[in-house]
């Protein structure tokens, strides 16, 4: 089967059919990553697990696909966007859409772990409509952080979470950014104090989320249609407005207060609905200002898609870019239970959206940077006729100690080519064994860029290289 | 939606209906990696990074599943075990089988790459029978390394591919190892020698490659089945335990080489076919032993299911382990041609099976390394009342230094609860920060283990602790 893969030879007078060409594409909304895009990739993930571990985090990983059944129902609308397997008469499968539920999965099968810090970072799959020069893909990756378990400690597992993502956004150094706020019991709250009715609550707040694309008047056209009153949406566009205009989140909360606890003519249940996460918010403002966070405003129109969250969610936007948000998080207390009803484990926690953050790192480092691809420290170089196995025992005794090393994979190279080799691809030393060498037992080290050559004993080849080596890192 | 996940209350007088249970388990043939395996399997991918990067290989990365079409053709028999996705009205796609055939692509795809040494470790997939507890999964990691590109060197890149194969398998020191090796094209000159017709080589190939679990006779009566006189297996069988009594390659070589020279009664063609691959391997063998490769054993029998192979063939198995082969791979120079017939790249690579790897490590390391999870340096402790700020902002400066820090996330933790999780976890170092230390504006560092504590400035923090962990190190 291997010779009939190879192009096949006219045999007779007719000419034999040309092979069927292969589609050669990726599936749609899916990237490769080439060597350039994939050293920034290492170095993202790198930054990202220096800083959850930072703070004690240990990682897991989850299969790619799991029971259809379990990803039903977490994902409102979006639902749709799920991958599904093929039915090949076993079960039926999908890919993960997120890491969180798959994460759930997890805690309610490992009952022991009452308290856990965990990251994971993974590809996740959404059928959604592609933008890949903007970092918007089909298969991306999410870097997931989060906080389970009962602390007894309300708001401080939150303040923590967000002091991480934080502390990420500010070591990827990608210019400023925001990290917005709200409460999901909040916004149902001031949604039922501004007259919206509590069946309309849900879908009224998939209208909400779009605030930050569409205009106000596009939304409360959207809203009217779902049944909201004009003075419902005007109610709570005031609230909306009066926040906003603070930068400052704990004037922004007891503005709020001020507002929500003047309104009259709604009932009991709902006026005392909105104190309690209100007062959570009070309480996270103040941790905040203990952790030395800044980046965090108070924006009472963010909504977000997922079913899960019951109570802190945010989201990570950076100034004046357009890549949408590059973080997003929440508190969701009840997803463990769903699957575990009776060992439910409260969680927190949060995705970073490393697509975007590739694609504008992608963007600001500059593509020459091919001399940079590979780690080779030293090439093994030689003049002689029949040279090759010499240069394979010197590579050999090289790797042995720890060295990056190549050499010419062709039987009789020449000098020049070699040294050309080296100077294109920014490796900074050679040694030369030529016959000259070999004959005195010596072989040279040379810096390609400063062409300053040393001859030493062979057999100190390893020591001496090692100093130098050292020597080109300080 | 999010209210409607938490169990029902009863409504009236009927019980509401119980909320169907989700099924709680990993799709069939997949795991989940804890943070103990995770541990591992950091560990692992790092020394195999460490091997690729110190031959100049660099990384890239391709999407999860691929257009069908292009996997269709590949795999021979084996095709059936490719995972499909459901056809959801868009292109018809699944999910990668192994690492070759995207890498090949992507070749085909990125013609400005005449030469390249690049390593992969992602999942693959495949719908076999599953046993979890030996290593063998339907989602399962391939540690993929491959040198593409015509050096005009016959065997150097092979030697070089089974150089790094064997340092990889030596640097995870996972025992005794031997790495079999065989030639495509010497394995079916030999079928010719001794007398199996040519259109029965592939199927032939197919039964041969279960001498390694199958006995001789069950071999032999399978290809007698398929059409192969019993003469013509007795010769082969005789060639094969010729090879597989020398341990040395060059001596089986010699002797396979006085074989085929005194095989009468073939047609010239067939005499001529065995020549050219069986120097190969001679030139090969001098190569090993120039780069001090001492591991590899020629082994006529082996064959290797997958069609893509043109030359070199080899398999790593542990010596008396139950896990099977541990890494393979082989010379395939007319896979990117086929996709791309104008630009073909001959390849020779491998695939390092590493959750044979994980297991193996995983039942070698003892269970007990909880206390070594997190990699957590710093626990700051109070018995302070309301100390939670205090903590907190402490806690953030020691982040922001670097240092790999946690608190309780109590409010008002005891004393001896912070001490015991000190101790539990592994955690060195504690500060402790009371209403004495806030008082006199100093701060204490206790070493867990040997519970001496220092006093010192409380803005000297950061400089000694940085030093107490230094001192740790050493």
């Amino acid at each position: 089967a291997a010779a009939a893969a190879a192009p096949q030879k006219p045999t007779g007078a007719k000419k034999a059919p040309k092979p069927k060409a292969v589609e050669l594409k990726n599936a749609k909304g899916t990237r490769d990553f080439g060597p350039f895009e994939m050293r920034i990739r290492e170095k993202v993930f790198q930054i990202i697990t220096d800083t959850y571990k930072r703070h004690g985090a240990v990682q897991i990983d989850t299969p790619v696909f799991e029971l259809k059944s379990l990803l039903l129902g977490q994902y409102g609308e979006d639902s749709k966007l799920i991958y599904d397997l093929a039915d090949q008469g076993g079960e039926i499968l999908a890919l993960r859409y997120d890491l969180t539920v798959p994460f759930a999965r997890y805690l309610a099968m490992n009952r022991n772990i009452k308290n856990i810090k965990r990251f994971q970072i993974a590809k996740v799959y959404r059928r959604d409509n592609p933008q890949i020069q903007r970092g918007r893909l089909r298969e991306f990756y999410q870097c997931d952080f989060d906080i389970a378990g009962d602390f007894n400690a309300p708001m401080v597992p939150d303040a923590e979470v967000l002091s991480i993502a934080d502390e990420a956004l500010r070591k990827l150094e990608l210019g400023p950014f925001t990290i917005k706020v709200n409460h999901r019991k909040l916004l149902t709250a001031a949604l039922g104090m501004a007259g919206v009715p509590e069946d309309l609550h849900h879908t009224a707040c998939s209208s909400i989320d779009k605030l930050d694309k569409q205009s106000k008047a596009e939304v409360q056209k959207e809203l009217e249609q779902k049944g909201v009153t004009a003075e419902a949406v005007q109610k709570f566009y005031l609230m909306v407005d009066t926040v906003t205009q603070e930068s400052s989140m704990q004037v922004a909360l007891d503005k709020l207060r001020d507002i929500l606890a003047s309104t009259t003519g709604v009932d009991a249940e709902a006026a005392a609905a909105w104190t309690a996460p209100l007062e959570e918010l009070v309480l996270l403002e103040k941790y905040l200002q203990a952790l030395g966070v800044t980046s965090v405003k108070f924006e009472l129109s963010l909504a977000r898609g997922l079913d899960y969250y019951t109570g802190l969610i945010f989201e990570a936007v950076l100034e004046g870019a357009l890549v949408g948000s590059i973080a997003g998080g929440g508190r969701y207390d009840n997803l463990v239970g769903k699957f575990s009803p009776r060992n439910n484990i409260p969680c927190v926690g949060f995705s970073l959206g490393v697509e975007r953050i590739f694609s504008i790192l992608e963007a600001k480092v500059k593509k020459n940077a091919e001399a940079e691809l590979a780690a080779t420290q030293v090439y093994v170089i030689s003049n002689s006729k029949e040279s090759i196995t010499d240069r394979m025992a010197i590579s050999s005794k090289l790797w042995a100690a720890g060295i990056n090393t190549e050499f010419s994979h062709r039987a009789n190279p020449k000098l020049l080519d070699q040294f050309g080799h080296c100077e294109k691809n920014g490796i900074p030393l050679a040694v030369i064994y030529g016959d000259a060498e070999k004959e005195n037992k010596v072989i040279k080290i040379r810096n390609v860029s400063t062409r300053v050559e040393t001859t030493v004993p062979f057999e100190d080849l390893v020591s001496e290289l090692t100093k130098a080596i050292q020597s080109l890192e300080l």
